[in-house]
């Protein structure tokens, strides 16, 4: 395997022309693309922080997922630390330009190092930001300040948070602005409801309420506006799906709408897959509609593969992270993922972070032992994080389309449209509150 | 002499002792003093951009000239490019979010090659933020497209530019926001006066109306205001300075105010260095409080330098650039540098570059044939730039105060500190035409 420095992946795409199509289509339309940006956000204000999941099939390149409470920031490139931190300085500065004491509500797992890794470094960017951060947790039985010495040489220290009236503190700590980096997958935690300090994001963003088929038809109209702008098939950046809306997989409840959506979701990429002469088998991934970490994920390239499920694939399936049974499903567009790293040709997923409206950086996920047609995020793989070598906002049009400044800026491109989408669900999800309230 | 790398410097301080408490003062304070800038902000908005040059003494670290059309973006580290471009995002997004065409209006001396470079530089950077970017040209005789190759590879263009009514524009080019790079020395040109299209940074921070003297007295009040957050004797980041209004140094006129301005100047440093215990030679910077490019500057460690100006020496102070006869003088405290590079113990200069309110990077003005108390940037001065290895916005407390990520956080924060004298400057220079109207 060559490898010319030990932080660079070295990635080939199988079927890279058809993706130089769309690099040199973004590289040419690149004032037109950031202008169009640039008026999303004077709109709709970007989220506080996201990570998207891409896949680059060289036809085609698609957000699979966005998380608004992205973890794997310790997987990112060092050298763009202060990128990160200059993003993030403007983020508060939009959400909450006073802001002096900072509050980190992280996830639950507190025996996942990986997680802490990427919390510890959430922290540091947000102390050499310039703001003064501690980290509570909402674990019921965290009653002491629990510190940990990480594999980094870092140590992370969390600390029971208590309710003072309207205020969320720690025992010697008042802050002004909470930061949460909790999906809220196990629900809205009543001790958050009616502070008088900001949340972000907001707590509409947790998976209690997000929908990843509602995301996806805000990113459908998002990708219809842009391929527009720049006369583009909008398919080539967007994933087609389907939503089912009560299946049990247990007890096998909803299964006929399943098989049916599946079945109508096949032929329709099929029939892509002829008009854009694509000799692929199509597939589908079968997701949760609320959730994430990958978890509750499957692959089906018929649907047999969806009535053939045995019982623990069906245990699997029938619950996500937070314990949550499974009743809505996404059933979404496989992706192929044509980038593969080193001579085993093992399928590399790009994830792009983004922080305000800017693009930080990202990683790639590799997996040796997977296939191009596979999930790269789900449980107990152990994945290679490869940080991108350069960043995603230097275009440069004297070099190839594919040269990786190019191939960077177009992850960041799709990357966007789909915080330009989750920006316009967040919107909505408030709308929706204020008519309640 | 070692040079680990040839990008960076490597930089050794005499008096390191007193440096490290200031820099160890602000890695404490590094809280305070963001959320301090950050009210600045909100109060009163930074330039779009500004260079400022720093003298660091060990014992005392200033900024000694902040200019607000900087050009040596070539010299930066092409490594934080991508920290330049984001900025740059953010100011234009502050200035004009509207923007997709700018037009940036350079100093007119085309055959400098080393300003021409800045200029691409700057040019890609605006192109790379998603700005469709030209150049245009007042040089009167410029009536065609002037093109010319540079040594490092790039081409830059020129153009015409023409007045249609209250817009200014190419040939074929209606630019949305006017980009200044030209700090005016000559005057305010009628052809930038009442235009429809903001100009940014506005004709009023050229040097026509800025004075040097004004910049240093809101720069001595933002500089005990900090101090006083911190706790720290101003005059550790404040060059002491005095101003002469009438001299013309040809006719030997107004020679009386300079000679006892001097003389008052020199004394009060002499107090200073006694109270602090600091065992050298004052001495003190003159320059033309209207002015830019280290033309007519010269130093003094006593009235007879002064008073004993030959006619060559008198010639070169009464001029400066863009030929204005020098009238107004700055007197300014000479910071000795005592930064040095290689071992031939060259001293260098920092200079810190800013884009909006965000620092971008820097680079040293290294001169192999200059002493610790002379200007490094005269005319002629053929200055090595050496690129600050790392960014200013990554402090690290759990390193030494002066190792390099804290001492280069320190630069950021005297070279922000003048940024903000620079906007109270504005805005009051923005009031009195706002009166005038």
């Amino acid at each position: 395997m060559s490898e010319p420095h030990p932080h660079v992946p070295h990635l080939t795409t199988a079927l890279s022309g058809p993706l130089q199509a769309l690099e040199s289509l973004f590289l040419d339309q690149q004032t037109s693309i950031e202008t169009w940006f640039r008026q999303q956000w004077l709109s709709t204000p970007a989220p506080l922080y996201a990570s998207v999941d891409l896949r680059n099939a060289g036809f085609k390149l698609a957000p699979v997922d966005t998380n608004l409470f992205p973890a794997g920031f310790n997987n990112l490139n060092p050298a763009f630390l202060p990128l990160c931190i200059q993003a993030l300085q403007s983020a508060v500065e939009h959400n909450c330009p006073t802001t002096v004491r900072v509050l980190l509500l992280p996830e639950d797992h507190t025996r996942n190092l990986y997680y802490l890794e990427s919390l510890a470094t959430l922290q540091e960017i947000l102390i050499k930001s310039g703001f003064e951060t501690r980290i509570g947790s909402l674990r019921d039985d965290l009653i002491e300040p629990w510190e940990t010495d990480l594999p980094g040489g870092r140590t992370i220290r969390l600390e029971p948070v208590r309710r003072h009236g309207k205020r969320l503190m720690l025992a010697d700590f008042d802050p002004c602005l909470i930061l949460l980096n909790n999906d809220l997958s196990a629900g809205r935690p009543g001790i958050l409801e009616d502070l008088e300090q900001p949340i972000a994001p907001p707590l509409e963003a947790g998976w209690s309420q997000r929908r990843k088929t509602t995301h996806f038809m805000h990113y459908a109209q998002v990708a219809r506006e842009f391929a527009e702008l720049i006369d583009l098939d909008p398919w080539l950046i967007d994933p087609l799906f389907r939503g089912c809306g009560k299946i049990n997989f247990k007890t096998r409840e909803g299964e006929e709408c399943l098989i049916e959506n599946v079945e109508q979701l096949l032929s329709e990429i099929r029939e892509r897959y002829r008009t854009h002469g694509i000799d692929r088998e199509p597939f589908v991934m079968i997701k949760a509609d609320a959730g994430t970490y990958g978890m509750a994920v499957m692959s089906a390239r018929s649907v047999d593969d969806v009535a053939q499920l045995n019982r623990k694939q069906r245990n699997k399936m029938a619950a996500s992270k937070g314990g949550q049974s499974v009743s809505e499903v996404l059933i979404q567009e496989g992706v192929y993922t044509f980038e593969t790293w080193g001579d085993s040709a093992a399928p590399a997923e790009p994830v792009v972070y983004m922080m305000d409206h800017y693009v930080v950086g990202g990683f790639y996920r590799v997996h040796t032992e997977r296939g191009p047609n596979e999930n790269l995020n789900a449980p107990g793989m152990h994945f290679q994080p490869l940080a991108f070598e350069e960043s995603c906002i230097t275009p440069d049009r004297h070099l190839e389309p594919d040269a990786s400044p190019n191939r960077f800026y177009a992850y960041g491109v799709v990357g966007r449209l789909a915080l330009v989408a989750a920006a316009r669900e967040l919107a909505a999800l408030r709308a929706d509150k204020d008519k309640a309230a």
